[in-house]
């Protein structure tokens, strides 16, 4: 049995990943810590987890926290975990953070597009948790910087298009639609009920921090610098992102050709499922799960690719994938904890 | 391994037990039956389930059927069971069904208010399946009548008090509030999304046939006659019901008297989560759960006695209660396949 | 033309009478105010308006404000009007206050459910705006007290059987659901997109304040005290207030006897609705609009009558109400500005 | 006082003309059609329009409706329109037809994507009615195509930057996102509340017939071919239509250019308003008007241009449009009728 704690737990991320490790076949919840809510029930904030999740939210100290757990996971607003990251991994713990701090190579481009990173020089010993690109290197990894839910869903249709050079490398353009959770617990008018409800709008268009993130990955898949465009929305639903990828194809790529090489690529990932023609993702279909469903189609008159990729924000976009990048570093099934079967509706 | 099979798997309710029993791990599921998906792949109707569920719908057949399954689950509408329960009960199978045909012991209160009865003397026979109510006799029952949505969110708060006299018999009102998939998966206008959408309404006030289902188990419990006023409302919410019930109590009642009432009868039951003072239970805290909450409040300035009750009305309400009564039924533990863990959002 | 200013206009009650006096024929709106957005456009705080209003909020003074308007509504939280009031009123203006602040006739229940009242002589000045049942009264008010939604739902349905002595004064149950505006654009985590959607829950049961405020006008309407039961709940939706109510009916009374009581004490109202036997009232039917619906059934095996009322919440049960009251106030015709026709969906 | 009827009233577009058509200043609605509603009272039908709209539904006759009105609004499906049409101009009446069937100038373009067309001869008449384009066309036209949905929020920001050669012509995507209203009140599974409610999914990815319409229409402006890929997209929500388009700048163009190329254009649309740097458009802004709202960003790094438009679908999407064409055919003010004032929230 392994023994998980995790730093932050009450955020809708953190709180996803005590419901994921509470039904969690091989581990142990033994710590989860909250600043706002020290020494209150985790039942008292969730009361959805009466009967079920019988922990107290902690005040943070390393000396105990260290001491009761053997993989943390940091769900933290960007600039803490480098911070605490440090230390815990001196203790000897593994660490997954999902927070951006972790997630780049390039420190500079992290500073220009966040703040200071105090805790830069860990950038080469972190692996990027894109578990279906970087899965050997995370069964090696001490600290994992697990992906962000919109370049979750840009990537992991792209790479084996990169990898394999199918699309015109400057004609990429992704626009993403997430439901309202992926802005996390904080309370603010912008996500207050009367503002989302029957409304649709985009946001910081062509200036989401996430893009600099997909840009780098991309650019390491394909050897060279790749820029994206990069557009997302607000859907009003609690969880689901659903992206639309368009691309101009190499020439002679017909849609089959497409669809083997991701399912190529994708043969022994249990959780990418790639849609038969006439086919196409929808967020319902993922709710609650790990999954990241692609439909695929191409446009003759136009020569251009069309990709869609469903995940739930809070599983395969943040908590999910982390746990899953937990199982990979502890060497456990990649999918224990994880098999969430769908709501039929 | 128990082998169980699902006749009329591909409504709402049907597609929910597929759903549970695909996870359920003391069951395999051995034959789905549908009259208008006959010969497609479950996974084809409900994409969320690719790689997941990997059975196809049959047309019916007693013999196929039987031979394959233990137990079967009748999800169909009123008026077919009474047809197909007799052979299958003959052909030694054990049965839960989900639709009114055996949910009453008056066979002309049932009459009165569905149609004539084809299979009237099997009343004798089944038990109706409420499970914290009616325990011992579902353990040694062939055919189990699952209770109705609004009734079981009506009766678990209610028959504590009932049978203890705590309330007056002749004040009981219930309000009930309805997620839409109850209406099932049958296309009509009055579930269109837009017909739905940003609107509430209640609909056959002081008429619904869930009413004489209550006030038979009521009266039951009693030992004399109950009749009660019930007002179903929709909610534009896919899953959750929640109930909130008025009634009179006997003189010198508290809050606390109520509240230990209830709780002793529940004590050893897990699916029924009793909440102390100033807490309130909220469909959110239960959707996917199998999960009964109730919440109370006295009112001393009128004497009167609120409770609010939860569920979600596809899984206690149906899908989830069956399944219960299945375990109970085959001797497993009562929550066999049932431990799923509500979101956090 | 009459010149009218609003005293807090950006919240959602005032920017609903900015939208609604923005469309009145006889109404020029001549000054805005605000607190928190002082000397920023109100189409800015309210994209929707760019085009239509030209307004900017301005710091409140009186000097200023009572020199520009003939009318003012002050749309604040309870206690602020009490402090603002008495100075308009020595100015000259005319008030319709859509807080509690001058609701109540008895003043220690207004104490004992809100706070000290630093005006509370001039409770004998201001008259409760149910324009429907106090219309003689609001036609020479200088002072109006608008009144709560929930009561407003609750009282129009009520007041013509109250006052024929058709029902029980002890049995009265009014179960209500709101949509979220009512809640105000306040942030708030219980009135976050993921709190509410997907969720239905009750709230401060037999303890709204809107409690007192329903007993009090019933009392006066019944010449002796009438107490009621009064639990709200939170429907996932914008706007729209449904609220069914219970009562037992004195006997021999029929319900085309209810139905013509009530028909016949609002012949002369065209914002009541009567419906029908067999139509039910639906918030959506009544969004964006004035109208109060109301539905009537009773149920023979109980002696029971129940009610179904609808309305806008921000319209009928505070922005609409507000500017109807300013219209009998002025000498209007009560529906000027107020004919918005509702949406098809 | 102009005559006005409306062919196939019952439908949400019908019935949004008969919402827009009872407020219009100029107008009397004298006739509305209906097969499946003959001699059904529409306030029945749509019980939002007690007191408001008194007026039957009648089985169409040519000689009783041709006779009762001066102009025609035919919102039928597709097909049926080509059948009535002719007959109706024959008797001297203007006409405004909502689906498709006079929408084209190429009559083999609409066999290739609806159905063999009866009465092509009269495309030569018929004006496509994007009023602010064809606003001088429109002024003379006996017979008007009202534009699509899709369409209208892909043209109207895309006009002027064509007519102007500003952006790439091989370049042009539009991402379209719609609420449910656009599938009409017809029945079918995928537009059932639980089918839709928490979902989010592309459809008919590059097939949808909305696409060769926007063609045709920017071929014309262009006066050379231009082919666009076009992604339409279900919002849960009812209303509203929010288009992301994405395309290559010629070079030297900077964004305020942009922002003049379309602000100069519709210096004198009263429905068009174009958003300044740093705000966006929201679907929820435009509810319930004939506005389109246009939002602009320029991106330096790729060269690209994204635009925003957001509409409400049934109003300037639809039944407004078809309004605005009949105010600029009768030579009415363009906005009578159609000055309807949004939502706050």
């Amino acid at each position: 049995m392994i023994n998980a704690g995790i730093i932050g737990a009450t955020g809708y991320t953190g709180a996803e990943l005590v419901r994921i490790l509470s039904g969690h076949p091989d581990v142990k919840l033994s710590a989860i810590t909250s600043r706002q809510y020290a020494n209150t029930d985790f039942a008292e904030i969730y009361p959805a987890m009466k009967s079920i999740v019988d922990l107290e939210c902690e005040e943070y100290s390393l000396k105990t926290f260290a001491h009761k757990v053997d993989i943390a996971f940091t769900a933290l607003p960007h600039k803490l975990p480098m911070k605490f990251v440090p230390d815990l991994l001196d203790s000897g713990l593994k660490i997954v953070d999902l927070s951006a701090d972790f997630r780049f190579k390039n420190i500079s481009t992290y500073e220009a597009y966040y703040q200071p990173h105090s805790a830069g020089r860990l950038s080469e010993k972190s692996v990027y948790g894109l578990c279906e690109v970087n899965f050997d290197c995370i069964k090696d990894a001490e600290l994992v910087g697990n992906p962000g839910c919109y370049p979750t869903s840009v990537l992991l249709p792209l790479v084996p298009l990169i990898k394999n050079r199918l699309i015109n490398f400057n004609s990429i353009i992704a626009d993403s639609k997430s439901g309202v959770s992926g802005a996390g617990r904080s309370i603010s008018l912008a996500t207050q009920f009367c503002e989302v409800n029957e409304a649709f709008k985009a946001y910081k268009i062509a200036s989401h921090r996430h893009t600099p993130e997909m840009e780098e990955v991309l650019s390491i898949e394909a050897g060279e610098s790749i820029q994206l465009t990069f557009v997302p929305h607000l859907i009003p639903v609690t969880r689901g992102m659903l992206t639309t990828i368009y691309a101009r194809l190499e020439q002679t790529i017909k849609e089959k050709d497409i669809r083997s090489c991701i399912s190529d690529y994708y043969s022994s990932s249990p959780f990418v499922r790639i849609y038969p023609e006439n086919m196409l993702p929808d967020i319902a279909y993922v709710k609650g799960t790990n999954f990241c469903d692609i439909g695929i189609k191409t446009e003759e008159k136009t020569g251009r690719l069309i990709l869609i990729s469903a995940i739930d924000n809070l599983v395969k976009g943040a908590a999910g994938q982390a746990v899953q990048n937990m199982n990979i570093m502890m060497g456990l099934d990649e999918t224990s904890g994880l098999r969430n079967i769908p709501f039929p509706v």
